[in-house]
């Protein structure tokens, strides 16, 4: 015996058996008519691209410890892309000035992340990409939340299964930088520390914002920014300053839309959602599982107006998320909201057993012919392939496989040009005529 | 300015626009139908796959020269799938036991072949796999047959535009080892040239099947086997020996059942038929196109019987064929067989101008509100965002979009708790009652 292959996939990625591809395709399909219902259009690109375009603006967590990337025979250095956004823009920078804006976009691809694999996450994950570009407007993202909400719904989720988390990295900026007047390079690290928070306990966080340099005053100013609602940011950051900037109007702006939408039981404003993508500005937002159990982030999105500058010097004003299939699975199962799949097979026609080489491929032949009128009226249909079996073993087949109906045509059926049909959950036949 | 990046996707590869991706998801959705009628089962499996599972039986072209490969992190060399056959074959082998035979499995990828990019190839490209695994007998390959022609009809196509041609491995080896009595890498040399036969002329085949060794008898042999029909065969091969064997009797067997399901228009025994993969044995077929403009192999299959070998001691006869997008999209455009794509907005729900915010903003509820009934409908519906826009810019997008219909709602409406749907194509107005 020679030395075999491993049956495994790579490590972190999933095989999808027909079982599992049920459940896939039942995320992806509603997901499409989602999307299309808001008169978003799919698109798709390569899942190979450039290294240079996730280095520019992905985040160094991803770029430096989580990319596959090759050089290929032309020297051309390519990476595995680990996410959608930056690709995306690029088709739109290609077209920029022949696209009529605004544009709304949808697709629905494969990534990669070499990291560790744990539940909810593998190296192999698929994304829904949603973005609306040409819009500067809050009512883009107003859009994007109703886009959120609606998408939850139809997958059955009600306002006490999860909360959109809204804030602006513009409010950040303000507390940071006009406030504690920390220095740029310690804004960042700040900013970088405060997106990790909620992974940690506060007394941790406390001592982290300390080690960054910030003196207790400014961990204490932090601490509170974090932990305020709307109402109260006037007394962290001052009114003049706070009531100018544009994160904090963009903020109350759509507020008072999601409330005459009546989509506030949905939506909670919360300054510490920062994401971790060096595109994000302006408004970011993220969506969260609110199970007692497993209290976490599902996925997020942000504005990225600058991100097209990396490829032309134009406008584009962007916003959109993105939700991965792994952690949607998790939130879906963890709620208890997959539906029942529908049988893949409505019919086995049988094929009668007879030891006679010619009579049974006549027998074939028939079977063959009634599986394909079958098929014509839309229905899926198996046909029996070994001649000479037992119908019992054809019968346990069907049974097997979950089969609705089986088809038998035998000598007698031949005779008066019919074909019983067997309904396997009820028990019960009738006939329909065939053709000869 | 700072130095930009390129717009362009990876050399090779394409980018998808929305009125490309329509075709594509058009070509899709019709394997997928197609698939689903015959019982079917949609699966998939990661892109990267472990190298050696290619370097066992792809075959040497496509391994030593068109396969983008990586090594990880944690040194395993893995590979960017050029075909879906052998992951297909490793998930079958990882729940040999589980799995109920005949297992009828189908699915949609993307695989990467690092070569010259030309009209119909790419480095990337989609294929449709489908194969049944677990019968030996030619049904199975006879099911594949009328799958393949189901697909044809499915997508327009019609008796004189393509050709099902058919061989077996097996009648090449008869003719090489029992006629010729070549020696065995005599053998694999004139197999791998045979299959090249069609891509130059007959005196160029001649030298070819010469410089590899054979002489003018010997030479004269393939010619005429490669150029004869079924009838013709037993002046090149002797009776005794292809009565006897297998490839004869199957073509034989299979050519009857073609006969009796009256899809003889459509089928050929063309002993030229080779397939370029190691793992093909017994049975192998090809589809062309018959445009005198373009007459080529547009895809193929075989009996793949023993590929499970690699991964497991076990049984597990397989029949199926491959069917990649680029080269069908140039079949159906060849044969002006792409159909009218319906618009992808059914409606633009406009936004009355007003220069008011608290007034405009009140208008914006509205016409949201109205946009979501319509969805909730199932149609596909956009909406306008910007506010204080003129109705002028508004229709103008409606009309760039290729929409629909669009709706006005302003103060008229509003006091008659209606909104006006205009028809862009007929011009024609009708009202619906809305709720405030």
């Amino acid at each position: 015996m020679k030395d075999k292959l491993s049956t495994q996939p790579y490590k972190g990625a999933r095989d999808f058996y027909p079982e599992d591809m049920l459940i896939q395709n039942y995320i992806f399909d509603t997901w499409k008519k989602v999307c299309k219902s808001f008169g978003y259009q799919e698109y798709s690109f390569p899942i190979l691209e450039p290294f240079e375009i996730f280095a520019a603006k992905t985040g160094e967590e991803i770029v430096n410890n989580q990319l596959l990337s090759l050089v290929d025979a032309g020297n051309r250095k390519i990476a595995i892309r680990p996410e959608l956004t930056p690709g995306t823009v690029r088709m739109i920078a290609q077209r920029y000035k022949a696209l009529t804006k605004p544009l709304r976009w949808y697709m629905i691809g494969n990534n990669w992340r070499y990291e560790k694999p744990q539940k909810g996450r593998g190296r192999e994950f698929y994304q829904l990409e949603v973005n609306i570009f040409g819009v500067g407007a809050v009512t883009a993202d107003f859009e994007i939340f109703s886009i959120i909400i609606f998408l939850m719904q139809t997958f059955g989720a009600t306002s006490n299964m999860f909360r959109l988390k809204i804030s602006d990295r513009r409010l950040i900026s303000a507390l940071l930088q006009d406030v504690l007047k920390l220095e740029e390079n310690i804004q960042l690290q700040t900013r970088k520390f405060m997106d990790k928070k909620t992974k940690m306990p506060e007394k941790d966080f406390r001592e982290g914002l300390r080690e960054i340099g910030l003196n207790e005053e400014q961990t204490e100013k932090v601490v509170g920014f974090m932990n305020s609602n709307l109402e109260g940011l006037p007394s962290i950051i001052p009114q003049n300053t706070l009531y100018e900037n544009k994160g904090y109007v963009a903020i109350t702006e759509v507020f008072k839309l999601i409330e005459n939408a009546g989509l506030k039981p949905y939506c909670e404003f919360d300054p510490s959602i920062i994401r971790g993508f060096d595109y994000s500005d302006g408004m970011v937002y993220e969506v969260f599982d609110l199970s007692p159990d497993n209290r976490r982030s599902l996925f997020g999105g942000e504005r990225f107006d600058k991100l097209i500058e990396i490829f032309a010097d134009v406008e584009l004003p962007s916003t959109g998320f993105a939700l991965g299939d792994m952690t949607l699975l998790e939130f879906l199962v963890g709620w208890n909201l997959l539906p029942h799949f529908d049988s893949a097979f409505d019919y086995l026609v049988t094929l009668w057993p007879v030891e006679n080489k010619e009579e049974s491929d006549s027998y074939f032949s028939i079977s063959q012919s009634y599986a394909n009128y079958l098929r014509s009226k839309g229905f899926k249909v198996l046909t029996w392939l070994e001649q000479n079996t037992k119908l019992e073993k054809q019968l346990k087949y069907a049974d097997k496989m979950g089969v609705k109906n089986v088809v038998l045509i035998g000598p007698e059926e031949i005779a008066t040009k019919s074909a019983i049909i067997k309904d396997l959950e009820t028990g019960k036949q009738k006939q329909d005529t065939i053709k000869l």
